[in-house]
């Protein structure tokens, strides 16, 4: 993949400077992407529970000190309020807003929340040799809201959500191999094939992201999606809370095979 | 391995009929065993930062919600009031008393962190061939604080804890892989050879358990331990706390494998 950007630290210096608004897949290549949620610190002790309970959809790379800006575990230096190329703001579990800066919305008592994201594990897919769909086509991944509950923490609860990649099933048993090393990245597919089994009625309309064509041979392969946390803020409705948008993800300093602990 | 305990369960029911009072290892071959640790919810958003970003020494199996006894995910139907032979009691970071049963001592605002341990890798090594020594010679684990910092959260700061198994490099580097498969149980050494290195003075000196010999040809290696979150508790002296009596663990119905990535 070639990339202007060589390095996570050059993507979130061009988000910063205001240059780069555009979605992150593809760019600095190797590096981990993460999704990002900020939380007043009253609702915080709740959410870090959501995630430790749900780490499949959930998985913590970085928790941020209440007022603290910088996720010093996975970017030393950077600043999640200019980093991103866009973000969603939420009042009362309703996306009111798509800025590409949150310095203004910026409270002391926000605590950041860095989750690892499925990139990293495609990634690993298609240096496997497994062909990636949506990648392929040029589409956003398709998702699905599901009748799994996650567990509940505190004030929240939802159901997974989940993201769907198209495979051969020799193909799915060597992506459940090479994604289950990685429980920072999503982990092992949670379900291939029927997809009514998860409840998802009609798996040519997904609820976020685009459809992709499933073809003769190949099954419908299922993995806990971090846009999991953006449905759940939508059930629990804090009154104030920030996300990435999807696809606009914050690119850190590690490296897609650091998450890889096989 | 022959145990009078087949299961966690029949475990943690002798416990809690007050006829096992004794350490735990061997007992239940298989079956995840765990450090506990109780808080009330006043420092529970700040402990589990704590462990967040410390999984090494601090790895998180199940967190209970505040006021219930029952770690749902690890043992449905347990209770961490009595299912473990024998507690420490914690008042402003000094322990008072080692208690078998601590029904009297409940809160309704008690949190449950139940954390794994090394006992779950040292299966895994001696399955793989490769002896421990404290198990050969029966007696604890030696056990050391080091120079190390743990990345601070909140109100817990303090140094990290290491456990030491001396061994041949050849099986220095197997177990490495072993062990790193097992994120949930400590994860990988994080060093060998020179204690100094690490902060500590004379190896024959554990700070808590045993010394052990180290043989001709092997070099001491060093795993990051459960016992670091009570040297935690010592420094950051919450008003109050419990948790297991070293080496009187609770006994999960998770079985050893399934913290197994790899």
């Amino acid at each position: 993949m070639s990339s202007p950007f060589a390095t996570g630290a050059a993507v979130r210096a061009a988000c910063r400077a205001g240059t780069l608004t555009t979605p992150t897949p593809g760019l600095a290549p190797g590096f981990v992407q993460a999704n990002l949620v900020l939380l007043p610190k009253e609702w915080a002790f709740d959410f870090l529970l959501f995630c430790q309970r749900n780490p499949k959809p959930c998985p913590l790379l970085n928790v941020t000190d209440a007022g603290s800006w910088e996720p010093r575990a996975v970017a030393p230096g950077a600043d999640l309020r200019t980093d991103l190329p866009a973000y969603r703001v939420f009042e009362d579990g309703a996306c009111v807003a798509e800025p590409q800066d949150v310095r203004d919305l910026w409270r002391p008592d926000l605590v950041g929340f860095v989750l690892g994201c499925s990139f990293t594990f495609e990634n690993a897919l298609i240096e496997r040799g497994i062909p990636v769909r949506h990648i392929e086509v040029g589409r956003n991944v398709p998702m699905y809201r599901t009748n799994i509950a996650c567990q509940p923490a505190g004030r929240f609860h939802g159901p997974m959500v989940v993201s769907m990649r198209p495979m051969k099933p020799a193909q799915t048993l060597e992506a459940s191999r090479t994604c289950g090393r990685m429980p920072l990245a999503h982990g092992a597919p949670i379900h291939f094939g029927d997809p009514t089994t998860i409840g998802i009625a009609d798996i040519t309309k997904p609820d976020y992201g685009d459809p992709v064509d499933i073809h003769a041979g190949e099954v419908p392969v299922f993995w806990a999606c971090g846009v999991t946390p953006q449905a759940v803020l939508t059930e629990a409705k804090p009154p104030f809370a920030i996300t990435h948008k999807p696809g606009h993800m914050f690119v850190t300093d590690w490296r897609d095979v650091e998450l890889d602990v096989g």
